[in-house]
Formats: C-alpha cells, sequence, structure tokens
C-alpha cells in the first residue's frame, strides 16, 4: 500500500456564506479536539445534561425530550416523522421549496398519506391554502418548514399553529435555518416537535440534529400500535439515554456533543434577542447592498428570512463561473439555487458567527467583481 | 437566562480502556479541529475521494460504494439492513451477544422474518448450527458479528461465508470492533455488506460508521420492489454524493470526515499486518497478566478477540465500584458487561492507540490496587 498520496489534512480557510455550514467560531473548533470521554463517563453526562437544558433555553421550551440526535439535520426530520407516524397516518405538508419536498418523501416511506399544498417557490406558505384542505382529513400531523432554506423564504408560525387546531393535527416544524438566527419559541406557539440542525444559525459544524417533542407528541408516540421502524432513530430509546436511566443506547458522538456544548453556550452567552437583532441588521444592509449594486431579490421583503437571502441571477451570467470566482479569489463560498432555482439563484447566508459587517462589504464586492469579470 | 452556570467545557484526560471509544491519537483531536468547509467545495471532495480510497485500502475491497455514514456504528447496522431488506425477507442472524440481538431487532422492524441462532454469551458464533437452519429458509440475508463486542468473542467468518454460501444468501457482517485490530478482508472471504465504527480500533471519535456493500449486494439494492424506509440511510442516494455525481443529499459532518481522514491515514502508516500484530501482542501480555493475578477470562482462548478483552469478576466483588475506582485514582476507563453478563464481567478494550504495553500494565496494576481496596 503507497500511502505517500495521502497527505495530512490542510483544509483552506473560506468564509462561508452559503446555505451552510455557516462560519464556526475558533473556540468551536478548540472544544471538539478536547480530550474524548466515553458516553457514559459521569463528567461527559454532565456535558449531557447542560447541552440539554441549553437546548431547552434555545429553543424556549421546557420539552423534556429536547437532545441532539446523531446525526445531521435530515435525521432530525427523519426522527420526528418517524417517531409520530405509523402507516396509512395522514399527514399535510406545506411544500415551498426543497426542505417541504422531503417532509414528503420522509413522511411517505414511513407509510403515511401524504397530501401536500404547494406554494410557488420564493413565497411563505399559505394557511388558508392548508386549511382548505381540512375535507381530506384528519390529519395528524401539520408539518411546515419554518424558514426554507433552498429559497430564503420565512412562513408564519402562528398562523400555521392556527391551522393545524383546526385541523385537529399536531404541529411538526423544521427549523433548520431558523434556530438561533431569527425568533422561534416552540412553547409560546404551540410547536409539538421541532428539529433543526447545528451548522446553520448555531455556528457549529454539521453533524447533530437538535430535536424537541411536546407532552402531546410524547404521548402519541406511546400510543403507538407499530414499532417506530427505525432503531436508531427511536425517541424512546434514546430518551433513555439522554433521561435519567443513562440506558445504553448507541454510541454518543462525543467530540460534536463538545462542539455544540460551545456553540449554545456562545448563543446564550451572546443573547437570542441580541442574536436576532444581529441577524435582522446586517441582512438588510446586505438586501440594500444588493439592490444598490442592480440585483434583484427573489423573496418579497415581508417574507424574507434573515439568515439567507436568495438573489436573482442577472441574465446572460453564468451562476456557477461567478461562485467559483468568489471561491478562488476571495476564499468566499456562497450557494447556487436547488430545483427549479437551480442556475437561477444565488443564496447568500449570514448565518450564526457568518453575520458580521464585514462579511456583508466581503460578498457584495466580491459580487460586483464576479460579474465585471463576466462583462457586466 | 443566567449563562454563568455553563462553563467552558474541560474534560479530565482519560485512558480509554473501555469498549470504545477508543483513545484518539492528537493528530486526529487537531484534524477534528481544522478550518471548515462546505460539503461541496472542491478541496472537500477531494478529501471525500482520499477518505473512501483509504477506507477502501482498510477494508481491504474494491467496493465502489465504500464510505462513512453521518451516524455512529448503529446507523451503520441500520444502512446495511434497511438497505438489503425487504418485508417478509427472511434474515437469519447469528446471536452470541448484544450486537447480534440488536441485528434481529432492527432486521424486524424493517419487516424481516427473522430467524436467529443463538450461541452462548462469550463463545463464537456455530457455523454448523447457522447451516441446519437451511429448512427453513431460503433466506436472502445471513448476518453475523466478527467481533462481539459485548463479551470479547471473535467468530470464523470464513466458515460462515460457507455457510452463507449454501444457504444462497448475501453475508452481512459487523466489524465494528474487528476493523483495524484483526485481519478482516471484504473481498477475499466475500462479505457482501459490511459496516464499521470509527471509535473502536480505527482510534477516530464516534460519529461515523463506515459501509461497505459489493457488486452483489447493490443489484439487491437495486432490484427492489418497495422504497427504503429510511430517506437518511438510503444507499442509492447517498452514492450519488459520495460518488462522481456530487448529488446534495444531506449536509455531510464535515470535522468528523476530517478526523477520520487522519485516524485512516494513521492507520495505514503504521500498516495493517503491523496493526493486527500489535493488537494480538497485546492482548496476549494482558491475558496472562491477568492470569498471573487470579483473574479468569470469560472466553475460550481459541475464540477469544484481542482488541476486547472479558474478564469474570470475582466473587464477593462489587464491579461496578472497582470501576469507579480505576477512573477516580487512574483516569482510566474499562466497561462494565451488559445484558446477561451485566455485574458479572469487566471488559477491557485495547484497541487502536489504546493498544500499548504501558497500558496492559496501567490496568494491571490499576485492577490489582481496585481488587485490594475490596479487601481481596
Amino acid at each position: 500500500m503507497n500511502t505517500d498520496s495521502y497527505a495530512p489534512l490542510s483544509p483552506p480557510r473560506r468564509v462561508l456564506l452559503g446555505p451552510g455550514p455557516s462560519p464556526v467560531p475558533a473556540s468551536v473548533l478548540a472544544a471538539l479536539g478536547k480530550p474524548t470521554l466515553g458516553h457514559l463517563d459521569p463528567h461527559f453526562l454532565e456535558i449531557m445534561n447542560d447541552v440539554r437544558s441549553m437546548l431547552r433555553a434555545v429553543m424556549r421550551t421546557e420539552n423534556e425530550p429536547t437532545f441532539p440526535m446523531s446525526g445531521t439535520g435530515s435525521a432530525g426530520m427523519e426522527t420526528c416523522i418517524v417517531n409520530l407516524v405509523e402507516p396509512s397516518d395522514k399527514v399535510l405538508v406545506g411544500v415551498n421549496g426543497v426542505f417541504g419536498q422531503r417532509l414528503c418523501e420522509v413522511a411517505r416511506r414511513a407509510g403515511a398519506e401524504v397530501h401536500s399544498v404547494e406554494r410557488e417557490w420564493g413565497r411563505a406558505l399559505d394557511p388558508e391554502a392548508l386549511l382548505k384542505k381540512k375535507k381530506d382529513g384528519p390529519f395528524k400531523l401539520l408539518c411546515v418548514v419554518h424558514a426554507e432554506t433552498s429559497t430564503g423564504a420565512v412562513s408564519d408560525l402562528g398562523a400555521c399553529k392556527r391551522v393545524a387546531e383546526e385541523l385537529g393535527a399536531l404541529l411538526l416544524v423544521d427549523c433548520v435555518t431558523s434556530l438561533g438566527g431569527i425568533p422561534i419559541d416552540l412553547d409560546e406557539l404551540g410547536i409539538d416537535a421541532a428539529y433543526s440542525g447545528t451548522q446553520k444559525c448555531l455556528s457549529c459544524p454539521p453533524g447533530l440534529a437538535p430535536v424537541s417533542f411536546s407532552p402531546r407528541a410524547i404521548s402519541v408516540v406511546h400510543e403507538r400500535r407499530t414499532p417506530v421502524a427505525s432503531w436508531y432513530l427511536d425517541l424512546t430509546l434514546i430518551s433513555n439515554y439522554w433521561g435519567e436511566e443513562r440506558a445504553y443506547h448507541h454510541t454518543a458522538p462525543i467530540q460534536m456533543i463538545y462542539g455544540l456544548h460551545e456553540a449554545l453556550r456562545l448563543v446564550l452567552e451572546e443573547g437570542l434577542d441580541n442574536r436576532h437583532a444581529r441577524h435582522a441588521r446586517n441582512a438588510g444592509a446586505l438586501w440594500s447592498g444588493l439592490e444598490a449594486i442592480g440585483l434583484e431579490l427573489a423573496v418579497p421583503l415581508q417574507e424574507r428570512l434573515h439568515p439567507l437571502t436568495a438573489v436573482l441571477v442577472p441574465d446572460g451570467i453564468d451562476e456557477a463561473q461567478a461562485r467559483r470566482f468568489l471561491l478562488e479569489h476571495h476564499d468566499l463560498e456562497i450557494g447556487g439555487g436547488l430545483g427549479p432555482l437551480k442556475g437561477k439563484v444565488w443564496r447568500i447566508g449570514l448565518m450564526g458567527e457568518g453575520s458580521r459587517a464585514e462579511n456583508v462589504e466581503l460578498v457584495l464586492r466580491g459580487l460586483e467583481e464576479a460579474l465585471a469579470a463576466q462583462g457586466r
């Protein structure tokens, strides 16, 4: 075996202003490399307790089952679906982007009868349209994406909750790109199940999926007639490890939990309200700047998400070439479009640590140069 | 929100000689903290390519789909099962410990008709007994655990392969605790699907599950009549990200892949044969030492696993108290028993970086002291 070809890693330093992962604070990176503990070490159990209570504070909930699943955001989505859905259950999904579509797909694989209400990509979900589906119910679950990462549109969770109540359904919310970046208060909103990812506005690297379940959701889990199809994501088994029993389920991803511990600590140190205000301020500056250089935004102002902005690619511009330009000349990553928006938008994330005035400047200057390089 | 209570992390340095996680080399911990890249960054795609080819070398396979799943070892188990099993498929599982039991449970949840052949915990699987089940077939899959982490028994994969051939079944192997510690050659043995974990003999922290599928297994996946129940673990979708298409599936756990890159690099730098010899040598020293201080081993010599040794707890000794003693006085972690062996054995891991002569000394001296502290 010739091992000469495998040099030690030396990843370049990028400024991550795409749809995630977001820039990671130095102390979070440092936490990842702290000495490994066993997953049942008393010291590690204390770290788990801290992570749980910090996560509750960040999600603004008293929900007992609130912890990070050992997978990325999509594992969080799957956790919520597979624990709450049994074969033939009716599920209603609001779809205005990739992640709404993914919710449909995951629910279908879990055996659900999936009904969806589509909304144009780049717009918020339409609560009226969701409510009109009541005739096809009863629905066990209403699933909505708070902040669509594929388009940068934010939906009104208060209105979604009222729809869920009208439907008599549990409300399941994707808060992958909202948590830590814009206000979301699980208990006040009456959200029954929520999942997030670590690599967006929490500014922890990808690898964990915070989830939280209301007492009402948990009683639905307890009343299941069929076993949860996934052993790895079985909420009851995992609660026995994160709860008082400390029963071994799987070996927790120790270092990632160190990273999340530090990331949550920084979020609470800054304060959620301050953090939300910072995301709003820098997003506003970005939007003005983009319009000032003649670019058009994909989402109407009132439905626009602070942490992620979709920008229409001007006619005649090769969007992938512009992204390569930014990466090569400025070590700056922004995202392209997905699905129907592929080739048509750039996605600029100002998430967590990335939401800074100097990054707004950097991406505006970079985009101007990238457009100029293509003769515009 | 009072955040004073959340101090930055300061985990103690433990010597991890339990059933995993194992001690992590400093350069692997350092790799975890390298600058975060986007999951579609060209530089990260190169890192992924290196990880894949190093993993193929360590697993001794040419299998194209060979990569780490974004979860811990149990996610690897679930990946193998949910992609290969369809409802009502017959699956035969050899059970001689916790992980064989878990295979049954995961397969049952995937809808399989599960048949199992039990063997006393602490013994290797009995190929004759497995073969006798042929009358209950045809079986799609024969599942075996190479190295039972719950007991420290190793089974003969060559014999298992002959049984699988007789049954006309695919051979699925759990090599969580064997990979990197004792010889396992996927292609030479004709293994169709294998999963491992990073936190055992590879000495990378927990969080990823290397998997590999033979062309025969892949054609079974392609011929499925039903969708894979798990979207997160759907092999075809994930292969599109790890393969040439680079299609976005989920955001890869970047830092964990950095860690695995460095851990695999160290394995190949040492050389697999050297590494296996080192595990054998230190295990031999541990076994002699344990017997010299009057302790009895749980597994007969010919079926005993080098990376993990189960020791019978002498009568009158409180095994949990002894483990606490080691942790408190020597910052040394060893494991307790699981299932029927709970309270009856200690499990001592000499895995990866942990397999060192000084650790053999440390655990022997520590155990002597711990026994003396209980008046023996």
